[in-house]
């Protein structure tokens, strides 16, 4: 694996979708892929994506084709999945039910290692194969499983102790779900999901669709 | 408030982070705000942000920066939040029953007109303001409550199922949250979550901090 440290987040956006799209591809058994057929199915440019795959190795033969199973292992790869980082979620609301229950994060190859909250009632029930524990305990179970990802499912209010305290935890990744722009220091990554940009993305679409019926005439662009 | 067809959709993904921006900083109390500042709570480059508003019609003043309470309802109104569409949540497992309790519809400007659950355990019981209503009944409730936004809560293997009802029944948007690849008719906009995409983002950054612990140091490129 070729390491390329100026990639863009916009190529380290897609390259989960690339991701996703193999996997689709490998059930289907299919074992060859050209970048057309790629660029079909993910409506992304065929062009860019063979300039984001040349970013990291020479996959796939020209005139031919990539290798399905090679490229998608390379990709999983590449975004870390094969290192089967072990990951808490805190607050089991739910959102934080409908997240521990979601199959993509074990499919993904994460580990559900732990899941926090804070309310007693909720404390020592079990959600799938875990019981969820005491908050209280978040930073000596972190260490001892060798937690790497907190994933944030508390509501608003909650969500920056809530970073707080798994960033002094030693956490080296949040996953944030609470609709607040959270303080975390530089070197650590993290990703906020904000479900108000998809609706409102839809709802833009919607709005010029209404008056404008050509606008979203020849293909879909949201897909 | 002007019109053009040819907006990409980066510039419309990036329109509801505007004006998220600007409800916060609203809610702040301020009232001007500069490309810069918002370039900076958005992680976004200011050039691209006078940029897209540019696209959008004139906002602001010259050398004093934008007038926030003006922009933000500008950018509403670009988003046609300001329309105030009917949605129906489709499936009240833990993830719809997150979506129907999540503020941010209608902290947005949409109304949650219905709720539908195949499950006879399930329809009748009460989320919030609303009862389930059973599925069987989706066409003519859409039709009655002038519901245009349907968002799809099932499970993988009911979703198709569900999208083909939602077009059938005359919806004009569908809101994704299966992780399947839907089909859906051209004329239909549409947008899939896909929580994989954040989390595998997520891993890569993880995966390359790790060994290359200055990649992330100046700024963290994912908030």
């Amino acid at each position: 694996m070729q390491e390329n440290l100026s990639i863009s987040k916009a190529t380290v956006d897609r390259l989960p979708r690339y991701y996703r799209c193999l996997r689709q591809l490998a059930d289907e058994d299919v074992e060859i892929a050209s970048s057309e057929e790629l660029g079909r199915r993910l409506a992304i440019n065929p062009e860019q994506i063979r300039k984001d795959l040349a970013l990291f190795g020479q996959f796939g033969k020209k005139g031919v084709g990539y290798y399905v199973a090679e490229l998608k292992e390379s990709i999983g790869s590449i975004l870390g999945l094969d290192q089967h980082w072990n990951v808490a979620i805190i607050g089991m609301g739910h959102l934080g039910a409908a997240l521990a229950n979601y199959q993509g994060i074990t499919r993904l190859g994460f580990r559900l290692a732990a899941i926090f909250d804070v309310n007693p009632v909720v404390i020592g029930t079990r959600v799938g194969e875990r019981r969820v524990e005491d908050i209280a305990y978040l930073a000596e179970i972190i260490a001892e499983r060798d937690i790497r990802i907190g994933v944030i499912a508390v509501p608003a209010a909650a969500a920056q102790d809530v970073a707080d305290r798994l960033v002094a935890a030693g956490i080296r990744g949040i996953w944030n779900f609470a609709p607040v722009n959270l303080r975390v220091p530089s070197h650590i990554p993290f990703v906020s999901e904000d479900l108000s940009v998809g609706l409102s993305s839809l709802s833009y679409y919607l709005a010029h669709v209404s008056t404008d019926s050509h606008v979203l005439s020849d293909k879909n662009p949201l897909i």
